[in-house]
């Protein structure tokens, strides 16, 4: 029987997949090896998912960002579900998942998605377990396996699993200004209420074990408790269910599956790095992936700034992946920007962590980007950014011929005003400063002379005169 | 002869601007009077700004943001920058910098700004200096000082002056990667440079104390030799000229002069902590505004972004005021939207470390949105937003209808995945989930009976269909 990437890892074997990130991340396979093996990192990578480019996910490794994609109530056509894998992916997602709700098949739509993606897949079964019932009471632990089990069989790579709220929990809720904001832990809520019976999932973790193990399928153990505003961060009911995931971590590795645990959510700034401290104590060290935290309530519209802050310092402190919120998130479905806007913020924050973490490798990235800019050498600039398309959209929207883009100066401070083009103008061929001698002749370097007009840093006839299109701009300049 | 605020703070007075200062911020007015008098927080207020309700900027204080406005090259009409003024303070910022390097009738525009501005007006006097000569060699002290005492007599609040870089801290930058990035800043090194001869500004230091401390004019020390990348972050010619900016800092309050700060610029985030405390121990607590820092470098497009986790980490380490970046930083002119952008951004950033630092109050903004939210109240949620507009143009994307706006739901989970919804529907008349007694008699709970399909929430003929707009949607739904 193919044993789970944990099981071989704890037998000393090198996997091809392990093999494989060592080399993305410029590691020792051995080193991968014995990060999986003492499950202080996973590679989600289902057997049948044969499309994959194995990754990993662990606090020792490059941060990674997850994006969320998935049918809609009304829309649940194959095609457009893998247009936003595509634009996912494209946009830099190191993991997806799919969280269709939609009434549609949503069987063929997941298996497209394994069947394509380059990039692990992950589920929340809950969801289609719930679109099989009229309603959530009527959920079965045979229906909830039976999901589970199908979904591991397509090739799903982790699924959430909403196993910790149990309903000892759910009384610590009462005095929540926003209660359970997890969808999963709504239900599962909403179920144990109705049912007055303990949380199915819980009950039936070591079956689901069984499955995982099988399949190969790493846990993502849902926070279904997690706060979803700042008064409800870190409350007895977070930390309550977070103690249940240490222990269903333990259940699992002892199955020989693979877990990570999800976490917050909304976090004041202070308390940020304190989650992550106390998940990886109370799960012995099992990777964290962090929704966020967003670090307050203030501003919708722009949710995917307020939690890339918190999961930047997140992800400083520790934490392992990254779930993007959009800037639509608590008021709408994204869009294709929407999701490429949330993308490049957590991919700012991830990498921002990297390379303060000193994250080999990271810092060169930053280091190229700065050349390329000093040397003004746009496209080089455009090229290397995060998002290259957007880089040079915004460049062209003022300075649009091609001559700009060789020019000393953007639109922001202008030629004469242009910091990098003044501090050249002002060096040696070497790129020195002179040291300064105070008594230096005045009269040899008539101040005329050696000024160079802005224009004529540019020579001649290939001057690029201020275009029409910067007279009239509503616009406003840059820092001094 | 009237005495600046930090005079009369000295001699014990608590002056107007002090008592509503005090009002706005919430705290006794001897406070403020204390701040002010040991240095440690600024009112800029020069007493020909009649216009002006002041405010405070120190780090005991709510932090602050500053946008920047100002005529670009080829715009230079009153109106216009007018209209910017009322953009940036319409958006929230606290303090505008008029940073115009335009050839119009700067000074009109200039006293406009100040005419009709609630808020602090800034100036960088070099720029101004700059456009009245051909060359850079061709400034001289005489006009430098006439610059600052007009823009001073016009009733500009405080000035960015260029003092702290000299010239025998040029060779220092030799080895940077994209050397001195401040514009005024890489005047001043060509100026001496050409001139050979000592930075002007720190030649004349004192008598542009003595400027402003007749007009009650605040020094913003500038930051010359700030990094414009993370490689040349903490550098030997950046703490140089910090050294320097501390000794400025105690000759200006000797003159009576008011004092902050400016600080960097590029930082990677494991080191902004430590800039601010740095600057903070050498400059004897002058408030502190920093610019940013960008805790990345490769993601020209979105530095609003990468410089708000800076922003924030470094408020939340005592700087005082945040100067913006909008997404256009790097690439070229900001527009309306890049302004707004860049306001929000950086909103979020001082709010969240107020919230971090636990400044009185500031957590409650957070609780009345959240509260708002649990509520379904979506018009207050809207109203409570930090952009309003935003917020519901972007619900109102997918769900325009009044109805929608007492809807328990909205379209980025749909009504029966919404979360809140089902938590609410789970819990009893009192708010509170029921303590689960594991031998309840399923028979008398019917499944069928008890849960409420989603739109059962919405009471018969109230009912908000699931509009058309929704169905077609290129969405991806939120996090579980």
């Amino acid at each position: 029987m193919v044993q789970t990437q944990l099981e071989r890892a704890r037998a000393g074997v090198v996997t091809d997949a392990m093999a494989r990130v060592a080399e993305r991340e410029q590691v020792d396979p051995e080193f991968v090896r014995q990060q999986v093996a003492d499950g202080q990192a996973v590679i989600p990578a289902n057997h049948a998912h044969d499309a994959l480019d194995p990754m990993i996910i662990g606090r020792e490794f490059a941060t990674k960002v997850n994006a969320n994609i998935g049918a809609s109530p009304d829309t649940s056509d194959r095609e457009g579900e893998l247009a936003k894998l595509h634009t996912a992916v494209h946009f830099g997602a190191d993991t997806v998942m799919d969280l269709s709700t939609g009434g549609g098949d949503l069987d063929a739509i997941r298996q497209a998605n394994v069947d394509h993606s380059p990039v692990p897949v992950g589920t929340v079964p809950i969801y289609e377990a719930r679109k099989h019932v009229d309603g959530v009471a009527d959920l079965t632990h045979e229906l909830l396996l039976d999901v589970v089990e199908k979904q591991a069989q397509q090739g799903v790579d982790y699924m959430t699993i909403h196993a910790g709220i149990l309903m000892e929990h759910l009384p610590l809720t009462d005095g929540r200004k926003t209660g359970i904001v997890s969808r999963g832990g709504s239900i599962m809520a909403q179920w144990m209420e109705e049912r007055g019976m303990q949380n199915p999932l819980y009950a039936e973790f070591e079956a689901i074990c069984e499955v995982f193990r099988e399949h190969d399928v790493t846990f993502s153990l849902g926070d279904s408790l997690r706060p979803g505003c700042l008064a409800d961060a870190c409350d007895e009911a977070q930390y309550a269910e977070l103690d249940t995931l240490g222990e269903l971590t333990r259940t699992a590795w002892n199955h020989g599956a693979q877990v990570m645990v999800e976490g917050p959510g909304h976090v004041p700034m202070d308390r940020v790095r304190e989650n992550v401290q106390r998940q990886q104590d109370v799960c012995d060290g099992a990777p964290f992936y962090v929704l966020g935290p967003l670090v307050t309530d203030v501003a919708p519209g722009y949710d995917h700034i307020t939690s890339a802050i918190g999961a930047a310092i997140a992800a400083e402190a520790g934490a392992a992946m990254l779930c993007y919120v959009t800037p639509k998130e608590h008021l709408g479905l994204p869009d294709r920007e929407d999701v490429r806007d949330g993308l490049a913020a957590y991919r700012i924050a991830a990498h921002a962590a990297d390379v303060g973490n000193g994250r080999p490798g990271a810092r060169g990235w930053d280091d190229a980007v700065s050349e390329a800019r000093y040397a003004f050498d746009w496209e080089a600039q455009f090229d290397l950014a995060l998002d290259p398309e957007r880089a040079q959209a915004y460049h062209d929207q003022t300075l649009p011929g091609d001559n700009y883009k060789e020019a000393r100066f953007c639109s922001m401070c202008g030629a004469e005003f242009c910091s990098m083009r003044i501090d050249q103008d002002a060096r040696d061929g070497d790129g020195e400063m002179e040291s300064i001698d105070d008594e230096t002749d005045l009269e040899e370097v008539p101040a005329a002379e050696v000024n160079r007009p802005p224009v004529g840093t540019h020579e001649g006839a290939e001057v690029p005169d201020l275009p029409d299109v910067l007279k009239g701009v509503d616009g406003v300049t840059g820092d001094d």
